[in-house]
């Protein structure tokens, strides 16, 4: 007797298997029961027979109520059109009959199924988003090595903030006065490249922000990436090279999943293969004027603008060289126009908006004195971050993404809370 | 001309290359300077010649400091006995002189190195230690994808305590109450194997313990495995198998540094090619008191105890079933023993002790219950949990890892402060 997992399958047709898992579905037709069986690695439909099973198997067989989990055995067969496999059953032990579940497969609400997302997860849908998610991190880490990044992991407890001061947790920390959950690890980074060249980190960052749309977590994980020797441009080529590989990895290693999902795979191939649309801010302004929107030459961009403007490409585009006043104090200013700065925000298609943020950091150390004066910011908290400028600087670029918006794109979900195991929200710190 | 970096100069002996990097040290004899460059990849001995290289060369090389940037151009020899590869410089841009580094070549306090961390991080047994920490990261994803676990990402901020609540960091969070930085995402890992089989989390968790010894920090790095249908033993050879893979993947991976570190590889071979010691709690008791320990039979295993213990052997030990009291509620009682668990602590060799802890957990929903009101735990906290046991319970164990711990047993690292890039203890949170 094989031992197999569901996704192993397809090497064992027309051999006799065993394996465990739990009854996802089940429908019974008099003297065939149907069940739909789940083990963590896929889905495949389980026939028994009363015929063709001993009494006790066909009793327990009877019993069987969703979610129950089951081992099973029996020969593998696939089914003649699609890539799905079935099971003749020959033996059936129940482990445990579920309580009666309470996730039916009717509709519930979003607040139920978030109250149940210890449940929720086990959904097919659910499932399928995470295996993807899975495979993002993976790429991520396989195109990061391949172009020599080492990960460096920038703490959480920070004592001061890198960008906005007003949407910080805070706690106590011992006698050492406040400290602040981190909202990126990018200065950190900064740091550490002057040790391995490039490097990059990838973890939970927070917000507390008072949000409620569609694309905001309280808590999210965010992979920061930094490399000596890069200017802004290469800082695209970099990303623009991993969003490929990544969506690519995806693509080829969860066809089933994106099946599940019923993503149109469509945008997805376009992305691998078609160069990414590169455009300025203010060339993205025009397009917005055309587009009806009232946006000012020196605005940043709003969710609205980077929907209706991405609706109009098939591929992610870049939108570099934003108005220096609304980005953040490290950016190298154009050296053509000093109001701007030489960055780059990714916006993903489809309506999705903004996966990546990047730039070139300011290397020369008086300039980065005066910029943080004109950011009022305090110098003290600083110091550490001025001397990267002081022992070697050397022009660099880096950019960090948001793993639930890249996720919720390439699986094509609406809201971000399902991309992450355990969303919290302004309202939400369970389970 | 090929660019280069200091890593792939074994590709490029005898020819001509250039790359940018930093001046790690220098020494000149009258008309050569020795300049020691390292770029991130490595570290590569530089010869600059007076009468080789054009009179602006050779004046830039009189100027420069300790961690100046340069761009160096030249020809890549290997020195006849090691693998170590010098250039002879034909070329040489100063890209910053640096400012006096503060950081000398002589011996500095703990206090001083910390402070200066953003600094520090670029000494030679830094890069070195987190290279192998890298290639642990790296080697765990690969073994747990190997075996069919996927990424599943634990909360950070959690309504509630997984184990001990005196130790936690606590904050507000909207109008929802507190909230506390996790402690271990297990329990919220067992939910997710209901749905994927085999899960894995790999994030920072928090101890705000008062603690100030060598193995302690406030924020870690913890990895959690969590596998369906595995028992303690099963979950034992995981372990194993994990480490056995990592200690490879660092002897093969990261030759020079181990160099860099001075690290006796002996007992990571011998980690490698030799099983694991498995034993009791029991029979650990026996052997401290032969060694002199006056440890009680139904006590935990301090410090002292670990390093005594794992000073005999020399491969990492399992100290299988402790006592249930010192444990987590959720451990599953020995069926032969009911006051001991079926849990295991895996000790590293050569007195580091402790860097893995896992069991089987209790799978029935009854004892669970049961088990919680000993452990005097509130019952609605942990309603999500016990629905775990309600719905296609499943045998299933799993077990947690700190990284830190690892780290500085792989790389003879005796404070753990230094496997971290940004350590946070009860008296530093900077920089």
């Amino acid at each position: 007797m094989t031992h197999s997992t569901i996704f192993a399958f397809s090497k064992h047709v027309g051999e006799e298997v065993t394996f465990r898992g739990w009854v996802y579905n089940l429908r019974s037709s008099g003297k065939i029961a149907f069940l739909q069986i789940r083990d963590g690695s896929g889905f495949a439909q389980a026939i028994v027979s009363e015929t063709a099973v001993p009494a006790p198997v066909w009793e327990s067989t009877q019993k069987l109520t969703i979610e129950s989990s089951v081992e099973l055995t029996g020969t593998v067969s696939k089914h003649p059109k699609k890539e799905e496999y079935e099971l003749q059953v020959s033996g059936l032990t129940v482990l445990q009959i579920a309580q009666e579940y309470p996730i039916g497969k009717k509709e519930h609400g979003p607040d139920f199924l978030l109250n149940e997302r210890h449940l929720w997860l086990r959904a097919g849908t659910q499932w399928a988003i995470q295996r993807v998610r899975n495979t993002i991190i993976n790429a991520t880490y396989e195109y990061l090595n391949k172009e020599g990044y080492i990960k460096i992991d920038a703490p959480v407890l920070t004592p001061t903030s890198c960008e906005d001061t007003t949407e910080l947790f805070e706690l106590n920390y011992f006698d050492e006065g406040k400290a602040y959950l981190t909202q990126s690890g990018q200065l950190y980074l900064e740091a550490a490249m002057f040790s391995h060249g490039r490097v990059f980190d990838f973890g939970p960052v927070f917000r507390a922000e008072k949000s409620k749309t569609r694309r905001h977590l309280t808590e999210f994980w965010m992979m920061d990436a930094e490399a000596a020797f890069v200017d802004y441009i290469g800082n695209m080529d970099i990303q623009e090279g991993l969003m490929k590989y990544i969506v690519a990895a995806v693509l080829e290693r969860n066809v089933v999943e994106l099946g599940v999902l019923e993503r149109n795979v469509a945008p997805l191939q376009t992305a691998v293969t078609k160069p990414f649309v590169r455009i300025t801010h203010a060339e993205a302004v025009e397009k917005l004027h055309v587009l009806g929107s009232d946006i000012a030459a020196d605005d940043d961009l709003g969710a609205d603008d980077e929907t209706i403007l991405t609706q109009q490409y098939d591929v992610p585009m870049f939108i570099m060289k934003y108005p220096a006043k609304v980005k953040a104090f490290y950016m190298k200013p154009d050296p053509e126009d000093s109001s701007r700065v030489l960055c780059s925000d990714l916006l993903a298609p489809e309506g999705y908006g903004e996966i990546i943020g990047g730039s070139q950091r300011i290397d020369d150390y008086d300039l980065l004195v005066r910029k943080m004066e004109e950011f009022n910011l305090p110098r003290a908290p600083f110091e550490w971050y001025l001397d990267l400028r002081k022992y070697g600087s050397v022009p660099h670029s880096g950019f960090g993404y948001g793993l639930e918006r890249i996720t919720a794109w390439i699986t094509g979900t609406k809201h971000i809370r399902e991309t992450i195991p355990f969303p919290r929200m302004i309202n939400r710190i369970t389970p």
